[in-house]
């Protein structure tokens, strides 16, 4: 695995800085055969898209995406999948002309203006260059293709469930929530509470954290390997390389350290057309790394963006002593957006799992 | 990567079942040059080894290492690195003999039993085949091997934070603590509660999760890479390909959801000797997938073994309803002997990242 | 290695077909600070762009490369690196509008047009789709960021030494006359006989093969690895990706088969200032797979192309049994523009070892 | 593709040196439930194995062959593979004491002695240590294994063409023939000559270099990939991994380049049963990097070895000119023992890619 590039055989490459001409990835390994149309990337493109709220950076990009390469029209004039790489890109158009001096010689603290520097001595300053979220865009255009490798009977969704110290309630859970509100909210009644909390935040000039779940329903069991090839250390590095995540969680997640093997452990039955059925999931639908078939359930921990309008202590690239305030267009609660990105980062771990399981064992049979 | 090998540049390849002749791993990339004797690999897999308390499981195997390659004496005599692949072997001892009938034909819950038979239709089910922690042995070993290449400036420590309910204070915290317990644990007094909960649980045939923190200090800044070469990345994928763990967290971790911009920003003033000095940690030491040089914080959370006394409903391997006890040698706790694997990881990866900033930067000069 | 990856830590990603939008690759792993301009990666593609002379497709393609990301002024306003990814895009321009009735239907002999569809059951047909030439393209512009990476220090260049049954003479060997014919001919002499052999060849609508030698000097010892990490293994991998190439040989090569141990064993000596020097080079420069600090001298057989003007036998995607005539434009002698893509690759394989050695080893000190 | 790893899907690592404790491998990505018992690995390296005729080394191995993990008795007692890594073990026997003080300080011409020493500062000098050919018994060892994957229906067998200047009659050539002589040669008249030849050069304390030639048979249409997964890529990265070679072909190889596109494009009917049949195999059964379904065909040029009883011109570690005689037990033609070899790594690039394009495709269907 390069610097740039996650999966092991269907994988994706991401390439390109928030206020250079453009970002683009590649996604190489897929199967022949599928049919994908520019406008199903999109709409997955559409929810992370900025702009979308009062709540989200007020960044204006069309964040149109355009097929390069890897498609061609089938027999019946279905354009599908070559097997060759597909290429997408997206041209950056919001690329306000402003004064970036002050973030140009400072470092702003919580972000990773000083590392880059650390690390390569030089770095695109402008709107955060590459380690700014734009490039998660391009992950969710590669899980829209992964999606599709996947398959309709394979359901990935993702919600927020916190919100600072607003946590969902588990019972009022209802998927069919998620598309009436701003957050991917699937408690409605949290909804409204997080409206008015966010509204506080953000003209406090402040932000927040979040925790976003991902839940993957449909998985046949046996994807996933021991030990390095666990699906959910796959998981994890996937959650784990997305901007602004510090922890990440499957099944009982955290909480495992305080349940005793009684509890802990998922009861099988076999159910009456004689498929395996566990009693509970604190697995998260993974049990010595590989899939069960129950759904499998991620969660992970968002930290607030450092962009906010209390002044920071920090120093410049000179190492003087300074401050820093950011002004500009910024996401009050970034986890927000990361709920389709960590649906997309699910598509790429399972479509790429799927290839593998398939490589080595051929096509996965058994299924609760 | 592959499915039993970890790494990049830096990398470890491990093998064997618990209950085959033997276990080893091979350690490839390794710089040459590096005096390393068995000893000091020993020593490491002595901390992790059965049958050091009450507390772990009472298999007993001396878990003595042998070096089959990869070393030479040097001009001097010591014996050194060549930089070829490294090869360590460790014979399985306490294979005792028993009747397997039970976990032959039956999945415990909690285990990979079911996921072994759905992936491969096939497991050697003797104490858990290639799933026992017996591979994590391998692991410390190789750990032992990249303290080396990390050097003596670079220190890394773990502790047992939280068993069960029972977390340790904070404000308590005495790294020398850790030797003078069989949990690891950095609060003395917590140990002594620990001491009590533990026997309690052994008695009644049951296990309990735990969290290990693995703290890594003097790792210079600019280690790491943006995007799908992050730090944390390879981090929470390290600890989370540890038998049994169900979360990674850096630095702030799951606690980041709750906090504000205002909060979470680590603020930075310049050293007395001109470095930068960073005010708080809620990073963990890593800011944009890249160490800031701050101590790099990880913790984990380890479920409980599904191995108890207490009889659980599952299936055979032919459908039926059925239930099961797990007998034998268990570890009541599993999260004690995670202590120094999760160092393990932590020298692995971070190895590996030196040796991958070196290949396309040069020796990080940095630090802070 | 991926499927359109070619590198460990140096790694280059083409995408693409002939006839759609666009063909571009991802140079990732590049060390930041190396300054770079797109007039520089133009210059060599202008050296394998169609259209050249009578001797090669008169396609017409400006192929003028475009630097999408990876790239930012340093200090000094000089465009450099910055280590992340460098995107580079070509338009495909010249798309000349054709009936694709015969090629679409039929598999080409000697082309890949059979195995696409037995591999895929698509493909794009459209002047080859990916297996189109034009692919070398971005291999050119890839190594051209590579050789920056080198430095000046290492000199690579590449000859056309043989087509069909005329070999150059090497006793008349003399880099200058490379660019003095349209072949990279180094035998002035053999240019004039090559002009009228081929003028024979292209009025026959026919084609012939040929032999590419490249030779980069100035290696520091040390490159490459025992084993798997062979750099002749690497320079026969990156050799035979090129299209059309059969064979590749290092140093003696094939003519290894007959010499005796005593004529193949390349004497040392010590030179003036005390460094090794070799009496003779039938090892190519590379000893156990690494790199001895002489030149490096590799060679490679292009068979003819299969686009040819007399009728051949073929079957059609039915199975139906059928002739076909290529026309169109295509290269009487394909081994002529290969020789800057070989050139391209042997520098895309030496900066990868350059940065896996650094990495390991640190930066290579013994040269000859 | 690690330094001491082959392969992507089914990989192979090696370890060991030649005069250490022991030589292994790892196989890993092996399907689960093929049947492999440490016999038919054996039977394959017997006829790689040291002493068998006067005219390979006279070096006493039993080499024989250890089983440490990865199998398991399936359901009707045969011994399978489980999924899990595959680790192989040969301990050394005949690590007979000699004084090394002359290879210790002196380079040996044509060997990697003076390159280890530029990479890494210091090797093992016993018996060449990892530079030994004593590494390609666990290619034999895994290819065995890789043999079991591609299942008989896929045929490989190698053959000794050519010995210094002596090349085999192909009209002569039968396959029946490869196990009358100790030559593995077709060609049982040519048998005799190689005798004589090879009893001349050996009495005259020199070496010879010789031709392989690896034909595959019954391998299905659609493996490898365009680009840089082409199958004839991974060949030639296989061979000239292997010791002493100097340079790889596919199919008319070096020829292709005096081929006119009329002689090199193999035509194609339809045969009775409705299957693609080529009338000629210039391609070697590779077009564009894909199988056609034809026998593949690879032949690789091995240099003789370095090891000879004239005095050769050298220097010592120091610099200091010197001569070298090399004594002690080697081979007059190593190409011999390079056979096996050879149909070693055949088997391990089609296992690989067959996994590859079974992950991507799914099984493949087409055959000639």
């Amino acid at each position: 695995m390069s610097y740039n590039t996650f999966g092991h055989m269907f994988r994706i490459s991401t390439w390109g800085e928030s206020h250079g001409p453009a970002i683009g990835c590649v996604v190489d390994g897929c199967p022949p055969g599928i049919s994908i149309e520019a406008e199903e990337i999109q709409a997955h493109l559409d929810k992370r898209k900025p702009g979308g709220s009062r709540f989200v950076t007020q960044r204006r990009e069309s964040d149109t995406v355009e097929i390069l390469s890897g498609v061609f029209p089938d027999a019946n004039g279905r354009q599908v999948t070559t097997g060759t790489p597909i290429s997408l890109l997206i041209r950056n158009e919001d690329q306000r002309s402003k004064d970036y001096g002050e973030i140009k010689d400072k470092f702003r603290p919580g972000h990773a203006d000083f590392t880059y520097i650390a690390k390569y001595g030089i770095r695109d300053y402008r709107g955060g260059g590459r380690s700014s979220a734009r490039e998660t865009a391009m992950r969710v255009a590669g899980g829209a293709i992964a999606r599709k490798v996947l398959g309709s009977a394979i359901k990935i969704r993702g919600a927020l469930v916190q919100i600072g110290p607003h946590k969902i309630d588990r019972s009022r859970w209802d998927w069919a929530s998620i598309d009436t509100n701003p957050f991917f909210c699937p408690d409605a009644q949290m909804a409204g509470t997080w409206t008015s909390y966010l509204d506080q935040i953000r003209k406090a000039g402040s932000s927040i954290g979040a925790i976003v779940e991902v839940v993957a329903e449909g998985v046949p069991a046996g994807l996933g390997a021991p030990i390095y090839g666990k699906l959910d250390q796959d998981l994890a590095s996937a959650m784990m390389s997305i901007n602004a995540v510090k922890a990440v969680e499957i099944g009982a997640g955290m909480q495992a350290a305080e349940l005793t093997g009684e509890e802990n452990a998922d009861e099988i039955r076999t159910s009456k057309d004689g498929q395996p059925q566990f009693l509970s999931n604190h697995a998260g639908g993974i049990l010595g790394g590989i899939s069960t078939g129950q759904p499998i359930v991620c969660r992970f921990a968002i930290k607030p963006t450092s962009s906010i309008l209390t002044p920071r202590r920090t120093i410049d690239v000179s190492g003087n002593e300074t401050e820093i305030v950011t002004k500009g267009r910024h996401d009050p609660c970034v986890g927000i957006r990361a709920v389709p990105v960590g649906e997309a980062m699910m598509a790429l771990v399972l479509a790429d799992h799927l290839i593998r399981h398939r490589g080595q064992v051929g096509n996965p049979t058994r299924q609760e």
